[in-house]
């Protein structure tokens, strides 16, 4: 057996699944996908000890422990973990089993979901334990996040910001062409798709009062990213190198950087965004693995200047990506597209980016999350935050369907959407989705 | 039995131990203190199953585990898990039973460990197996820290560096006045106290030079900072009110918020310091509670601006902690003083912290660490970073022996020391001390 040519078919367009939902052109989870979740069967009622490892195919999740007990799927070098790994409530145990483990096990979903192998597809009894309809399923927080680290990797997105608070001229900072500038985010806040957001309270510095009010943030904004987990940590003191970056990283996820702008514009200088994002972060449900992305690589934006010698990486580092936005007010039948641009044009890599997070010797461990930073395009409806497409508020949207919007109302429902697309089939990430809900009144 | 009054005995100044070191005027753990720590025994080897909960006193260890063994300790609320949560390797399970659990353990210990109990005392063999020294124990993080926040709440600290900086007339941003600034640190690189810490490699911007070298740190430095540790948490989008707020506070460390100057300056706009901090910060070993620093409470400064409504407490929430600074160069016998300050100077408590870190809706989680920012009291030998005490190089520090410091060199060990002073007692914080190893070399 030949782990490379096996991760290859894997991959391969004309692979078809029995899972028939999966062969769908537009669904996110065809067979080349098979990204990784934490599910629990909402018939069985929903307690945390019914939490266990699943990977999305078309509109099934398998119960990767029921297969394992079956004897389907196994990881010989692990095999004294494996199946305690698989029965978690978080990814986090299966995850550190190794980039092997992940590849494997993978590989072996492939062979076993594929149109022409009989094991699972002939066995009925099999197939009702070991698949479950997503609409039978609650999703979880995939992974506990001991660390989430937030990157501004977009130069349009950096651009914007730069234009509309500082100097149109030097809109960018010079520290920003030299390296990912990131900050720590809050990772005790960060919530699975479908959880409900309060409306922040806070401090607001209002144009025309000398000192700041108290209240219900007014400027409620979205940021559309991207986050990778990591899969493989590194110890204090031991960097990650740019050319090695990549196999620390178990997979992608979309990612929501909820930002209050009023209160960030009074709260950031000097230390960074506090209070403006740490009250939510939603992700989506499934993690995408990087093996399951390799088709859609594609090369970087040039880099001008180029970097230092620590950030440099030969090859093709990007991922072409198609992202969207939706915007659903609470009575509106229909969602409003807000938002369309592509991963790939982010100007400084997933692998940059860790490389530049570890060069001081900080260390990282498995589950950590790190966001790419707000993703806009070079064009007025590509900007992946409302601060942006309507200019701070002074270009309002347009929408289909509830008339318009400078920043989020409440009852509002916003809805990440990312996928790749193949010949004829998806690599997607499923819906990264929140409803904002009224302030919390204090007092 | 009354609680508060049990309480109030375990603070009482004239109770001394029959465990004699701890009635030393000048130790540390004193009876009236009782820090809890993790620890194991060195002569039984360094295995991580062997780690587990104790309480310092004088120079010995008190094993809680082996006292709930023999039936000396218990708190029967919580009796199916106490015994477990003192076998773990951090203490947030412990911390996890809850406020009345800690009181009543550090009640209990207060009466076996007095002079005139004779339940201890007078059995050699349960003595034998309940007591480690201190110089037979290696101490361990006393927490998992699922997120570190650090805060910048020493308003002459914060006017140093403005005027350093920016402009000496208005040194202090408008928003400092209003809310304790704080920002997301880097958990993961959080280290127990003797922890040797490399020095970080980095982007420096040389004023010399158009763009940026990469190389080790030139202005390694020290923040003198105390941290508190969240003892209870509270729910996403749920604030702890000011007034509430030091019931969910378990206790408190020294720590020492490395900081790479030269980094920081380069890389901390707009978004904060990142790689410059995320390499190591060191924290004491040993949680001193709450209800040990209870005498040492004093009112904090004056605040005016007087805060928003819910920044606002009555009472007394400052505490007059005894702080100093030691640097002892790698060849040098003795140390030498480079700071004394006091925690009481600082502007914003502790409370009022934790109400404005949670009032966006912002989640904690036991064990969570939150640092106070520098402390520097208004004398320039009370500053706690070489930045303020050598004014960023400007006025080197004469040292008692190995010559003079503008900032860190390599093998320094720098020191950070604690205490309250009673009549004739002390309850100190132990040290939080580390060494600083050259830089790791690239390439």
């Amino acid at each position: 057996m030949n782990a490379l040519s096996d991760l290859h078919a894997t991959l391969d367009p004309s692979r078809k699944s029995w899972v028939e939902s999966a062969n769908d052109s537009a669904s996110d989870f065809s067979i080349q996908n098979l990204p990784f979740g934490i599910f629990s069967d909402r018939r069985h009622g929903q307690q945390d000890d019914a939490r266990r490892v699943g990977v999305a195919i078309g509109d099934q999740i398998v119960d990767l422990a029921a297969l394992q007990a079956a004897g389907l799927l196994n990881v010989p070098s692990r095999a004294d973990v494996f199946a305690s790994a698989l029965a978690r409530d978080t990814l986090n145990d299966f995850i550190a089993l190794g980039r092997d483990a992940w590849r494997s096990v993978r590989i072996q979903l492939s062979t076993l979901l594929a149109r022409d192998t009989a094991t699972l597809r002939d066995d009925a009894a099999l197939r009702a334990k070991a698949l479950v309809r997503q609409a039978d399923a609650q999703l979880h927080l995939p992974v506990q996040i001991p660390g989430y680290t937030d990157f501004y990797s977009s130069k349009e997105h950096a651009t914007n910001v730069g234009s509309m608070f500082r100097d149109p001229k030097n809109a960018l900072l010079p520290n920003w062409s030299e390296m990912p500038i990131g900050y720590n985010g809050r990772a005790s806040s960060v919530v699975v798709s479908g959880t409900p957001v309060s409306r922040p309270n806070g401090q607001l510095k209002l144009p025309d009062q000398e000192r700041p009010v108290f209240g219900a943030c007014r400027k409620l904004d979205i940021e559309l990213e991207m986050g990778f987990v990591i899969g493989a940590g590194n110890a204090l003191g031991e960097p990650v190198a740019c050319a090695d970056a990549e196999a620390h990283i178990f997979g992608m996820v979309l990612l929501n950087d909820w930002s209050a702008r009023d209160i960030q514009q009074w709260e950031y200088v000097p230390l960074g965004p506090f209070n403006a994002k740490t009250f939510a972060t939603t992700i989506s449900p499934w993690i995408v693995t990087l093996d399951a992305l390799e088709r859609f690589r594609v090369a970087q934006p040039v880099q001008e200047p180029q970097p230092l010698a620590y950030l440099r990486h030969d090859g093709e580092h990007a991922f072409d990506i198609h992202l969207e936005v939706t915007l659903r007010p609470q009575q509106a039948k229909q969602a409003s597209t807000i938002a369309r641009t592509n991963f790939r044009h982010m100007y400084w890599t997933m692998a940059q980016q860790l490389a530049h997070h570890t060069v001081s010797g900080c260390n990282t461990r498995v589950g950590d999350l790190m966001g790419s930073g707000t993703i806009s395009g070079p064009t007025e409806d590509s900007y992946g935050s409302l601060l942006e497409l309507t200019w701070n508020g002074k270009k309002p949207l347009e929408l289909r369907e509830g008339g318009t919007r400078t920043f989020i109302e409440d009852g509002d429902e916003l809805t990440l959407a990312g996928w790749c697309q193949g010949d004829g089939y998806r690599v997607g990430f499923g819906a990264c989705a929140g409803q904002i809900l009224p302030a919390r009144r204090e007092g």
